[in-house]
């Protein structure tokens, strides 16, 4: 990214083969330049850019279409696809050298990918999908129409059909379906030398990258392994079994989300996939697990906001689903709420100031609610918070709750003091607000709690219940207390 | 993990060698058991085996603690720390052995880590750290008080110490941070033959783990790189510069949010990091990405939830500090919101049922305005909402707010003629909801963006200006038509 183009000053006479030399540096330069422009300090693609690609398809050039194109990584020609619309998309994919186009397929975006296959002839796409990992290829494979699919299989060697086909089989969002089938796995009584041998003969079956060796026992189940770098710097008459290590197995049908615990807990960098009676069948790399702990942490942060995930090319239609639903839940659960002020209304009549105010109670007990959620849903999901600390979470936030309801309520109570010179009001406001704030602790606190005990997502649907119990309090606290004591 | 417990049925004469080998098999036995008992089936510590180690530190057993200890690997001893009060973990840990202790500190969470520090000998400490690559170390030695500090790096071999004091010399969070001084670099010219006899023999300087190995050039710049599994593959006499593939280059300045960017973006491995001129100074693994993605959204969720992180063992005191701050601002923009009330007693006095409404316009319109914003943070954070799309976001996040604005209103406000009989009255509400779906559509898109524009986090203190816009505007909206219309 850093090197400098250093201005060359070519002296007069040139052999040919300078001549051509410096061509060849002079073009690499131009290459170079195009992938500084390319990206931004913050490596995303820049407008400018865009605008180059935009405007060279605008003009169906197609040389300057390629070059641009090949001075991206395909993770960014898929990036720069999120930017165009379909049209300029087909237009410009059309130039995208065939061995990249597999690797801008696996990175695009499931909704923009639709698109995309549906204009991919099926035999070019059963050739592309070849040069892809197993679990790659049926991602992609997954999104193509049943009739387009059964055609590009169809088209497949045998073996990739088979793999895909299994891959497909297990559940979504599991380790079946992360995983891919290639692995190296070794036989206990190899020696670190036989194991190197294997490899260089083999290198075909086996996966392009691999970072563990898996040590089987004759069942193929596997009982160590051995990470590639060990291998490298031990001795080639070194038994397997004498330098291998522990393994983390991961069982086939666990969920993506507890894969993604395991791997960051015990920092693994790859973990041999077995099925049910321990038979190794495949493995899980930590690049996979990266986009995972990614999706899991976005997908929390999306359902506490009441919000389901769209994707990033949504339509409009695509976002009125994804919204809609929990407004309309929010609407009832928000008046029934407000029912509670009708109950009141003699009251805020007499003395319309509490108008003013039990929306103050409400929106701090929100708050304070929506706080203690957010760190209960972190800590369950971190395994930090479980039946053997529930209790003492749970007191800890009430104790929080409760001290900074009174933190809160002695300064708004001096305020209001100062305001209105009545004593009742300011003490109504006070106790309303540390009523509530208490409450709101304890519902931020148990609602996840609980939703994680039954087996449900603890950050789906507890926010609209969090609020909808600090409204109601807020303002049922608030206002019964003024009816009891004010009026 | 599912290995059964074969019942041994021991036949009657033993030799000697026999029964040790049972004897050594029925120990493993229980360790295998005590395996089983230490994590459920969501990998995280059962409650049981917590009371094993208190039920065992209450009688000071201390072969049974180590026992205990030694069916967990040290991120399982860490986690147990934090189910532990102060006292017992500082007599648990003193049962851990001296290899164990140093993973198991490198673990811990800092607020714990700080505790457990404070009761370690300098001299046990600064052996224990020269177990641990360098970043890890550095990151120990940053939670020490510094007369502590000083002691333990005097206790140090010479090179350690310029390790650890060269990493710590960086700024927190960034790449320097994070990486490890230890790799594999070899030069251009080399051949894989000479790469493997170079690791085999000085083995000892180099990482324990690596993926990669850096190609440099003569100024110790890196020109490529060669995964470990290829070199392995590759026939020895193969030039290094043959096979070495591109590497993506780290600044050693670099923000680690960026620095897990390039990873995820990229599904790097390993990357080099470099200092101005280029020269390679460390290594980046993805193994610590995985913690930087987990704790970078983490903040997220938690900033948009308006708490500063307090860690999970936070008292009640770091508790309030993490959330009053934000309650008290909260407070003010709630009161300022609840002042337009204020200029409308005399109407909601005339026409009390007001009172009960206005809080359901702007708990929707609250709803609304953070679903968009959460959706803008996280298309921010994944550099997916640019100046590129920027207007193109916001076109369809208005247009998605006036259509859930419509869909809302009607349905409501076909409720409230049901109850109410008052055309005036629905109409009032459904203009004041629609007005506000599109203002918190457009807030929410645009505080992140703007936030973000000039370069402050978007997920800090968003929440708050939205929730303040959309209270704003759902009283006023809502009262000001009611005014004008109703009365």
């Amino acid at each position: 990214m850093s090197r400098e183009s250093d201005d060359p000053k070519i002296p007069a006479p040139l052999s040919d083969d300078l001549k051509d030399t410096l061509a060849a540096a002079l073009i690499e330069d131009e290459d170079e330049d195009l992938e500084d422009l390319a990206l931004g300090e913050d490596y995303a693609l820049t407008p400018e850019f865009v605008a180059m690609v935009v405007d060279a398809a605008d003009r169906a050039d197609a040389e300057r279409l390629r070059e641009l194109l090949d001075a991206l990584h395909p993770a960014d020609v898929a990036d720069l696809m999120g930017f165009l619309s379909p049209d300029y998309r087909e237009a410009v994919l059309a130039h995208a050298n065939p061995e990249s186009l597999a690797e801008i397929l696996s990175e695009l975006d499931t909704e923009i990918r639709e698109d995309v296959l549906a204009a991919v002839a099926p035999a070019t796409l059963a050739k592309v999908l070849g040069e892809l990992d197993s679990d790659d290829a049926a991602d992609v494979v997954d999104d193509l129409e049943a009739d387009m699919r059964a055609q590009v299989l169809a088209a497949m060697p045998e073996v990739e059909r088979v793999a895909i086909e299994t891959s497909l089989a297990y559940q979504d969002e599991t380790a079946g379906r992360l995983m891919q089938r290639e692995v190296v796995a070794a036989p206990q009584f190899w020696t670190v030398g036989q194991t190197i041998d294997h490899v260089r003969k083999d290198g075909e079956e086996l996966p392009e990258l691999f970072f563990d060796i898996y040590v089987v026992d004759p069942s193929f189940r596997p009982v160590g392994a051995v990470p590639v770098s060990l291998l490298l710097r031990s001795r080639r008459d070194t038994p397997l079994a004498q330098i291998m290590e522990p393994v983390t197995e991961i069982a086939v049908d666990l969920d993506q989300e507890e894969v993604a615990y395991i791997f960051d807990k015990y920092h693994l960098i790859s973990a041999p996939v077995v099925e049910r009676g321990g038979r190794l069948v495949g493995q899980i790399t930590v690049d996979d697990i990266v986009g995972v702990i990614h999706e899991e942490s976005e997908e929390d942060i999306l359902a506490l906001a009441g919000v389901s995930d769209a994707g990033r090319n949504a339509g409009v239609v695509e976002m009125i689903r994804s919204r809609l639903p929990w407004l309309m839940v929010n609407t009832l659960t928000a008046s029934l709420a407000a029912s509670v002020i009708g109950a009141f209304q003699d009251e805020i009549e007499k003395l319309v100031v509490l108008a003013v105010l039990y929306p103050i109670v409400a929106s701090l007990g929100g708050n304070a609610g929506t706080q203690s959620l957010a760190v209960a849903v972190r800590a369950l999901a971190n395994r930090e918070l479980s039946a053997i600390n529930a209790m003492r979470t749970i007191a800890r936030e009430l104790s929080a709750g409760l001290l900074n309801g009174v933190a809160l309520a002695s300064v708004t109570g001096a305020v209001l003091w100062l305001m209105f010179r009545d004593v009742g009001l300011s003490f109504v406001f006070g106790a309303a607000l540390v009523i509530n704030l208490v409450v709101a602790a304890l519902a931020g606190a148990l609602v996840p709690l609980l939703l994680d005990r039954v087996g449900r997502d603890p950050a789906v649907s507890s926010t609209v219940f969090v609020s909808f119990v600090t409204d109601f309090t807020g303002f049922f606290a608030f206002l019964g207390l003024a009816a009891l004591i004010l009026l």
